[in-house]
């Protein structure tokens, strides 16, 4: 029987990046867009906003007819009309003149400041300014937030709500994304029974169908479940065919090369050829890694905290890059450790938390739990990383934590 | 003309949470249960796992005939037989013996430990044990995970993938959940044009519409978009009316309390009550909150920046209490301020920073932008908030970054 050869985190992410992945490119319109990869730049067919804009309610001025303006001494000036919002004006604003101006509207030529309403005193036909306006002061220029000409947004981003705000003013209705990956997900296993089965004695339900699918449902990918194969060559390899479709296979159980393992097999009797298979890394070592029919296959861990980590370690980071999008820097809370944590130096060790706040300091609470019980993920709010170099860390250590 | 009497940021947020609000239950399945809020607590009908469970591959023992056991000195047991995983035993060991065992199979009778495969080596029908096992190593017992009786989720818990994961493990396919709150949205303002139209002068696209919406929808609430309305009592009271069905309305722009301010009259000539109209905060000041129709509806300000900061700040508290969800800890990261910030005592600012981790460390760069400037979202990682009692932040000071 031979054993996992086992290998560093890195050295499995740094296959999982070198695997050739062409994503693929579609047309979505901006209401469907939202967390989508841009597949192109955006460059700006026009000045943001169109024109001037006053951002405040008052009197456009020019600034300098302002200058030493005080609620004591007041300077007076004419006021030349009024600009409503949503219209074009053709006021030509003279020395000695204001017009009045809503939040919004456009500021009439020879204007290059706006007084705000509180800093009036209104008298027939005219003001009295009572603070000086400095140039430019509550105007937004033509082109000050998006100048023409501009790339706006990069290809590869993923596309935020603000990102859509940006693409609307621009007047974008259709953007070319990348095609969102379409993922099989399988459970394997002669224990495993669905959900809506009574497990008869040795069996228990299938746990890894629905916090796999449903942790790549967050990031935004399209999941399907293709079903349960029991431990069987025949059984995995007609499983991995109906599932020939998708852009990316996982299967989950039977990893752990012990006597009963046939996924490795299955995807070599298929034709496809296995990358890596074990990292040192806890929980989660039993990880496979391979390519069938030029895809990406993984084979997760069985047991369904093993199985999550291995996801958010490995999974995730290579769909990132299939859906196109540029590699996202994980950032972590600062927590205090509220006890001591062993580890393995050589293995790197993902240890569950909760995490407590007290007058903005975080406490970090280790969940000791095996890494088949599933409920130790109910009340975890993050994890922490312990490097392959440590033994260790301890209580009152400063640690990053990331959200689940 | 009367100015806002702005209140505290804190005060508003009072308001917000007595609001009386009743979140409506409904039944759903767990493969759309994602998100959803728990409308009961869930109480474990069952053990999980409902037996003795192996970890690993091995061999099922009495941990005292172990005891001792080494590399040099390995101790001899005979092996009765193997147990398979999915299936049910009716071995019974005895003293001197073991059982042949697969990860995830039923521990025997008699067992309290499992030696692993690594700590083995075989002979013909029997084995040398070259490690010590401890009670209870490489088993996961019978209700070890969930015991019967237990409630294992708590009411208004918001699902997680990991969540659902244990639901599953218990069987539970139907669970009740509170409705998600479905809300109308709608933009105002004489200036404003659909994203499909050319601005003519003096007018410019809608962008509050799609920040705003896919702010909601990334947090999971339904987001319909009712339509433009122009600045004019007829037409907002219109748009709010055909709006009614909803569950809460935000209506932005126009709300700033210069000439053309419609909002508060229209809520108040349905019928509807304002309860706050004006809050000490930069972005966002000039934010309405009231009651119609019994329902909750937000005047938010038109400024692109502004009206994301009051969404941010006072809509999603608001929705994610009328989803029945519990209160959530915002946690931000700690970040070095590259740069001195300043800011006005007696009110909260919220500054826009771009985040450049280096070695471990985060340094937030504010984005001083006009709150108009839509693009300058675009590269921001997250915000600070600059309480009121503050005049500023200073270069090299920690600070806390909320990401967007």
């Amino acid at each position: 029987m031979e054993f996992l050869k086992s290998i560093t985190p890195n050295a499995a992410l740094d296959i999982i990046s070198e695997f050739p992945l062409t994503p693929v490119m579609e047309t979505v319109d901006v209401n469907n867009a939202l967390d989508m990869v841009l597949a192109e730049d955006i460059v700006s067919v026009e000045d943001i906003p169109p024109f001037s804009r006053s951002l405040v309610d008052g009197f456009a001025v020019k600034a300098k007819d302002t200058y030493g303006a005080k609620e004591t001494s007041p300077l007076f000036l004419t006021v030349n009309g009024r600009i409503e919002i949503g219209t074009e004006t053709d006021i030509l604003l003279n020395e000695g003149y204001c017009a009045g101006i809503s939040t919004g509207a456009m500021i009439p030529d020879g204007s290059d400041g706006v007084v705000m309403e509180e800093n009036v005193r209104r008298l027939p036909d005219a003001i009295e300014v009572t603070k000086t306006v400095h140039r430019g002061e509550n105007i937004c220029f033509k082109g000050e937030d998006i100048a023409k000409g501009n790339i706006v947004l990069k290809k590869r981003k993923k596309l935020s709500p603000f990102d859509l705000g940006i693409l609307s003013a621009l007047g974008i209705e259709k953007i070319d994304v990348f095609k969102n990956p379409e993922i099989a997900v399988i459970s394997s296993g002669d224990e495993i029974v669905a959900i809506n089965e009574t497990p008869p004695p040795g069996k228990i339900r299938d746990i890894n169908r629905y916090t796999v699918s449903n942790l790549l449902k967050k990031e935004g990918f399209d999941v399907t479940f293709t079903g349960i194969a029991k431990d069987s060559i025949t059984e995995i390899t007609e499983k991995l065919m109906s599932a020939k479709k998708y852009d990316t296979i996982l299967i989950s159980g039977g990893s752990s090369k012990g006597e009963h393992d046939y996924i490795t097999d299955a995807i070599e009797k298929l034709g496809g050829k296995i990358l890596f298979h074990g990292v040192n890394i806890k929980p989660g070592k039993p990880t496979i890694f391979g390519e069938l029919w030029g895809k990406p296959v993984f084979g997760l861990p069985g047991h369904p905290i093993s199985c999550i980590m291995a996801t958010i370690r490995f999974v995730i980071p290579l769909l990132q890059r299939l859906k196109g999008q540029e590699r996202e820097e994980k950032r972590g809370i600062k927590g205090l450790l509220t006890t001591n944590i062993p580890s393995s130096y050589g293995i790197e060790e993902y240890i569950r938390v909760s995490v407590k706040t007290i007058n903005g300091a975080h406490y970090a609470t280790p969940i000791f739990a095996k890494s088949s019980v599933i409920s130790s993920l109910a009340h975890a709010w993050g994890y922490i990383v312990i490097s392959e170099s440590m033994e260790g860390l301890e209580k009152d250590e400063e640690v990053e934590v990331y959200s689940f």
